[in-house]
């Protein structure tokens, strides 16, 4: 492995709150020590991705339509993966989170973009959820598996979140 | 690392229809290029390779049967990870699934067998759930943690599903 | 990668009695083999490490003492990932693993602690979740997420669990 220059690669396959943040804050804590990172979303993490004003429902189809409308429409709206348990709710979170003066999603989201954490977006999920690449935030790559696992193999570290 | 034959590893821990489908797509991805792979199944990952054919609820004490019985019978009925979440449920991602003609979580599974991904069956897993060998899929490797730790450090890729 | 002594680094993000059970096997199984062992504890994962004799809800702000009340107070009430999954529950895997003489994960976490497994609390989940130090159980180290990423990148094998 090469010291000078080691690369985080992170498949973002949640679309959870929480599981968000973290792959956050391990992309924007690698790129301060200097590492390259790349964020590849599949499936429910291409949510983080919707940009909510380029929303087009005329060009898709009655699932896609119903789908593109009922899921959360940019990252801060995402759930929380244990949204029950014990009956902990998201705003509780939240508000713990503004004690601490502690980020939200949107914002780490928006750090991760400042510093050159490269997004990109899972081709086959995009096919299958009918979003546009003109939907996304602008400067997200379209990637297929075969790049993923290109990156992933150079990567020091790869985690499925 | 070496670039001719790298290795990819999944732990695939988790029974949900949308996070198999995706290390599916991985591993089938991963032998295209010629990678070798192998997908360690282990908990609720185990489901995927019962044979609904095969079961055997006579040497099975009450939990085992209880388990067996109550539990999705192969990988085709496995329910999504998100099930609930803004109500879209499994058919819906189906009949957006049908429509770009992307092929059912059962076809990934024998697409990935016939391209020779290595499945192994987690020794413990079938031990605590009461799963007999010749309850699988034809072919199925059992192995334990030790040759788990084994493949996986070999591993260019590897990620816990 | 060094042959001799290969480090496996797991970041436990789930609070899941069964994720938690699939890491601490893992991490015992490592250290069988004479590998090395960080399980870097994040979010819902920090559940594992409270000793709950050490609760002290006197310095807490109000939400952290509600979630610190409301959350399972140690490894051995935490939940299932899939408590609700064709009605299996958490005891009954327990009466599975019971019958089988399969440790629970209160023995596998103290398993692991008598094996060395290295087990760190994420600082700045501690500090959104308002968890302190002298709350943990004994020999826990406090890690921040470079300390995480430089442990992850000398892995042979790291999981996001």
């Amino acid at each position: 492995m090469d010291n000078e220059k080691k690369h985080l690669n992170i498949l973002l396959f949640s679309g959870d709150y929480d599981k968000c943040l973290a792959a956050f804050i391990l992309a924007n804590g690698a790129r301060e020590k200097g590492m390259s990172v790349t964020i590849f979303c599949a499936f429910w993490g291409l949510l983080i991705l919707r940009d909510p004003k380029k929303l087009n429902l005329r060009d898709k189809n009655t699932y896609e339509r119903m789908f593109a409308s009922f899921t959360p429409s940019e990252a801060e709206e995402l759930p929380l993966s244990k949204m029950n348990m014990a009956g902990i709710g998201k705003s509780m979170l939240l508000n713990m989170m503004d004690e601490k003066d502690t980020p939200h999603l949107r914002d780490f989201l928006e750090g991760a973009r400042k510093k050159d954490v490269h997004f990109c977006a899972c081709k086959l999920s995009m096919e299958i959820m009918g979003f546009k690449p003109e939907e996304l935030l602008p400067g997200i790559e379209v990637m297929d598996v075969y790049a993923y696992l290109d990156d992933a193999a150079s990567a020091a570290i790869q985690l499925f979140v």
